[in-house]
């Protein structure tokens, strides 16, 4: 018999009736002969009501009695779950972080699944029985409560897909697939069927939200097939697995955007080596990260201009660190924060020459100009003004035949 | 340094304020150079909230997967409190039941803790840390988390003090201490400042929902005196402790009534051996409880009338299960569910001569009709029309100096 994991995000599990709807899904998948391992999340709201009443006591509250306050939620959600599939004449149980154990190292808050005991569930899978195991915690070594970050419940799943090595990771959640793009902003934006990890972590890194990229990522170390669909329809959803096991019959998968960029133009740098380290040094120390960094070539040896994107939120911090930065000399310093970022993703462009050429002048037949550019081996990346955001996507969307 | 358990119930960390304030009283003890362990129930509301969602799965939710549900409650208020402590810069730390561990034996939802491993908490109370331990849970030999039926936090903590051998084992809560009656009912009522776990066990048995019976009864058996005060005023309280050390100024300590009776009586009974067993057996047989027994003398050596109480809810299904009862024959059944039955509780009564006579007196003077009596060495309680409720338990407060 295949063993498989599903898992199931807050929302899925939002609510009583959402709960009976999964054991409904669950008791289906059981019938179908498999031995099922169940990971959840916390109803949705818990865990944000949860840390509210932990500030409420202080924004600093203790770090291990705040993994003790979080990881009731998912324990809720567990019993529950196994209390509704017991209730159907199933032979199902709960299993706590401790009673598993799932052993985690690393801070409270940010652990990671090192470890579990597998004998237990084994044998409880193989007499018949459906484990529900809560995600997002675990246990340290010294036996205290740990949690593995917000949206750790992915994780946790692909850890348990990977410890157990089961066949498929099924994470069930409250839409129906990874899009080309949002797809409540973008009404072009369609499901995308197969994707592989590379694109996926480019997609949520860009935004997507629907995967935690470090999930992902794991998945995509041990090479362990991901299938992400509705808990709500029947849709077929969509396949995340390695790229050498996808037909590619499109350059691009998918174009993911971003509001949260801001661009900064230095005029008048010296045009020496040194220069860039000098100007970015500060604002690394300072945890602000570099996006982009274009730098036009010097027209007469001497002077240059530098432009380069930061987040949004980093920009005035950014300005105040360039000002101050005596080791740096420039004429003008200017900004614009009204920018967004619109990146194509698809593993199909390694092979295919011209996209790169294909997207800019896709943009220039909408008079979008572009103010930046970076590439990577599976995304191209362009800064525009934020006005043109929609435009920009909905054009590439039929460009690459997304619509 | 003198070892303490302090415990505070539902409404004392009923909210984020009054946990703060919790933490506030346990500050001030900790100052006073006691070692604390801290035993919580749940904020009061989640207990219920929980068990209506485990309703709403199933009415016949599974028991292991209830008690998984229900822990979390207190899990939730030592973590909150635990951080409390540490904000306010004091060393405190939560403890699971599976951390310390607490061991119980006993079904699911009614287990009894047997044991607890002192070891880790006795070292951490050395290093002058606070413990934060969680009520009504443990967990079994199998490694399941049990709890110990509602209320049961007070068990827990005369458990722990008596594990630990603690010198006294505070009760917080939102009252400040017992009361010679219901003091939301009988403005008369005075708190009692010392009483005897004899006396406690009656009143709590009949009524007085300030400490759970069986956790008055864990104390009395291993003398652990237990002192029941008000989180939220700074007044004395109540002490409870053995008969012995109580110099008795009253006789009478409480009065406690309840409205919860039903009254039946069978007339032209044969006044033969075995018909009392014949009457009362079916009744048993349904879990329905017969409280007091009259039977009048016969006056021609053949028949008799019997008189009895059951519980008001009962009443129906009792005069059914006569009336079916082919065993037994009587000329007529009546029944009164207008009544109540009053009860003055006092140990001074075994050593004070003529305290039943005072009592009938008292409520004749008022002119209230007896409908039945019955004592014990502690107890006198009648059955009185329902009316006279208050008048009877006013005329009592004052013949006995209560009030």
């Amino acid at each position: 018999m295949t063993k498989k994991v599903l898992k199931f995000g807050g929302t899925s599990v939002g609510s009583i009736e959402r709960i009976k709807l999964v054991a409904d899904i669950i008791s289906n998948e059981h019938k179908k002969g498999y031995k099922l391992i169940i990971v959840l999340s916390a109803m949705s709201g818990i865990t944000n009501s949860l840390i509210s009443k932990s500030k409420k006591i202080s924004e600093n509250f203790d770090a291990r009695e705040l993994d003790v306050l979080l990881s009731t939620g998912e324990q809720e959600s567990i019993s529950l779950l196994a209390g509704a599939l017991v209730s159907k004449g199933l032979k199902a149980k709960s299993w706590l972080n401790w009673q598993i154990p799932i052993l985690t190292s690393g801070e409270h808050g940010n652990a990671r699944i090192i470890n579990l005991s597998k004998e237990k569930i084994n044998k409880f899978l193989d007499s018949g029985g459906i484990a529900v195991l809560p995600g997002f915690q675990g246990i340290s070594e010294n036996g205290d409560i740990t949690t593995t970050g917000r949206g750790g419940s992915d994780a946790t799943a692909v850890a348990i897909a990977k410890l157990f090595e089961t066949d498929t990771c099924e994470i069930f959640t409250d839409v129906d697939g990874i899009y080309s793009s949002d797809p409540n902003k973008i009404p072009v934006a369609k499901k995308i069927d197969k994707i592989s990890y590379e694109e996926m972590l480019e997609l949520s890194s860009l935004g997507a939200k629907v995967m935690q990229p470090s999930a992902v990522q794991t998945a995509m170390m041990y090479q362990i097939p991901l299938h992400v669909k509705s808990t709500f329809t029947n849709r077929e959803g969509t396949k995340i697995f390695s790229e050498e096991s996808i037909n590619y019959d499109k350059v691009v998968t998918g174009v993911a955007y971003s509001k949260d960029e801001a661009k900064i133009t230095l005029q008048g740098v010296d045009d020496k080596p040194g220069v860039a380290a000098d100007i970015f040094s500060p604002l690394s120390e300072k945890q602000i990260n570099i996006d982009m960094v274009i730098q036009n070539i010097s027209l007469d040896g001497k002077k240059t201009d530098l432009t380069f994107t930061v987040k949004r939120s980093d920009l005035r911090k950014s300005t105040d660190l360039i000002k101050k930065n005596k080791k740096i000399k420039f004429s003008n310093l200017s900004f614009n924060e009204k920018v967004s970022k619109i990146s194509v993703v698809g593993a199909g462009m390694v092979a295919t020459p011209g996209v790169t050429y294909k997207m800019f002048k896709a943009l220039a037949e909408e008079k979008i100009n572009i103010l930046a550019i970076s590439t990577s081996e599976i995304k191209i990346s362009v800064i525009i003004n934020e006005d043109d955001t929609l435009k920009a996507i909905k054009k590439l969307h039929s460009e690459f035949k997304l619509d």
